[in-house]
């Protein structure tokens, strides 16, 4: 898109929603990603406080990455709710090992349980979704898709009526949300973060998600994106495994745990390189993590391609 | 020692071996390592034909190692017995994860089923063993070791008399027995392998050993060995682990199974660093890895020094 046409995109789009909306209330949830952060600037600039926001911090998250988020839409005059479900989400994966059973509770949990239930309680009856095309997929009608978003929620369309879902960045793709989003004066930081998937830490843990194991692998994390983030690389990442290899603390053989970190070259995330670390980074990664990271007494590098190895672990 | 000293240390101990066995016939198990291999040529150069020598294939060696160290003692004129005992160490395994529970029933299927029988049917009266002065527990009596010994074999000394057990190198210490070893003809090719732990391969799997996992670690075994025999380490191996990460093969998901590799410049084993290799070294030996042996999808190379870590991982 030109830039001409980017202005006349968001001024159609803020002008629709306003005529939508009337004089209703509006609701959205915001992950912090490039598609929610720029439909929640979007909305704002067409509903102001009729549209709620809310950050759903499910205990998932890097180190202060809610306030982080929420900071960056305060100095846009934006202000989001963080609403603390962590106790629900680790209830509900108490127990899950196994990857896809995670990755199905942790959405259970957000549409369902949290989300769903603000929707519910706010009285607001549009939501605001920042779907793009590459999320559609091209077997499944618009209308069975939006009916499965209200499933997912917990409202059955056939009883309530009233509800609608505004998706206005369907017609494009990453590119386009990108410049929409800079335009609308997202700032920088919120595009130069690297791509974090959608359940969160969680994705970065072999085994069972306890607030113990999340709490170890998200101060690795920390150490790894610090240390890492002038490599220019794709994506990195610090992995907590659920094998145990022995250690000596203070003279003790203990079983200890393991990180693994990743580090990626790539352009489109289809096929991806191991970063060629100085051996020196390697070195300075791994005694950072030891000395810092309870528990941790043992750290590898990822030396394996994709394929066949992928870019996360589970 | 002296070269003087070495060859009247070995004609010493030579005769003791053959004044002490008469006309009876004697028995040892050979590993392998220095110490078995020493005392196995020791007692050959003493009684001949009346030491019986005994390699027990375990399953859990590395890829052709039981007619490699037989090989080596047949050049010396020195016949070895192969006796396959893989399916009693493996039945002894089924199941067990912990590390010390599977270190005990190798122990025990060692010592109690396998060479205890074979020991028991001989009609040897005489047991070699490559004993050394580091090997002995300060806190241990001679005797009660002794004791020990036959327990574990499952012969009462109390009610079955007349055995007796040889240690021709108990004086000595680990550069002692290799000047022996050296003086009687021993191969560099033995002194020249990397040091390998007791439980051999079973060390190198985290979680159960079954002979597919042992047949796994030991492919990637071969690799690392023969492509980082030229870098001068102190100790090199690879490492199954039990947790499974996600790979793609053919364009679909399966969650794979992952490589470690360590590799350890050290002196003396009490510290260790890993070794800094070439990237391009790595980037081989994990394509080469994923290539050649079934069902790994990830490989990683240990970046994290002794302590906290050890050399090997269980």
């Amino acid at each position: 898109m030109q830039e001409l046409n980017i202005k006349k995109f968001i001024d159609e789009k803020i002008n629709l929603i306003r005529e939508t909306v009337m004089d209703e209330i509006a609701i959205n949830a915001l992950s912090g990603g490039i598609d929610s952060s720029t439909v929640t600037i979007l909305g704002h600039r067409a509903l102001g406080d009729k549209l709620k926001t809310v950050f759903i911090e499910n205990g998932l998250m890097r180190e202060g990455e809610a306030l982080q988020v929420a900071g960056f839409f305060r100095k846009l005059g934006v202000n989001i709710d963080i609403v603390d479900a962590h106790e629900e989400f680790f209830s509900a994966l108490k127990g899950i090992t196994d990857p896809e059973e995670k990755r199905e509770a942790i959405t259970q949990t957000f549409y369902k349980d949290v989300f769903g239930r603000i929707v519910r309680e706010s009285g607001a009856k549009f939501l605001l979704q920042g779907t793009i095309l590459t999320d559609i997929d091209e077997t499944v009608a618009g209308i069975k898709r939006q009916h499965n978003v209200f499933q997912q929620l917990g409202i059955d369309p056939q009883e309530v009526f009233g509800y609608s879902i505004l998706e206005p960045l369907i017609e494009l793709r990453k590119d386009g949300v990108r410049k929409v989003g800079k335009t609308l004066g997202l700032p920088t930081e919120l595009y130069d973060r690297i791509p974090f998937p959608g359940p969160a830490l969680s994705a970065r843990v072999i085994g069972e998600v306890t607030p113990g194991r999340i709490e170890t692998v998200r101060k690795a994390t920390t150490i790894v994106e610090q240390m890492l983030k002038d490599t220019n690389a794709f994506q990195y990442m610090a992995i907590l495994h659920s094998d145990r290899v022995t250690g000596m603390r203070d003279g003790k053989r203990e079983f200890g745990q393991q990180i693994e970190i990743r580090c990626w070259d790539s352009v489109d995330a289809r096929t991806a390189q191991p970063t060629k670390l100085p051996f020196e980074t390697l070195r300075k990664l791994a005694l950072k993590i030891i000395d810092e990271v309870p528990g941790i007494v043992s750290v590898t590098y990822n030396i394996a391609p994709k394929p066949p190895s992928t870019i996360e672990a589970v």
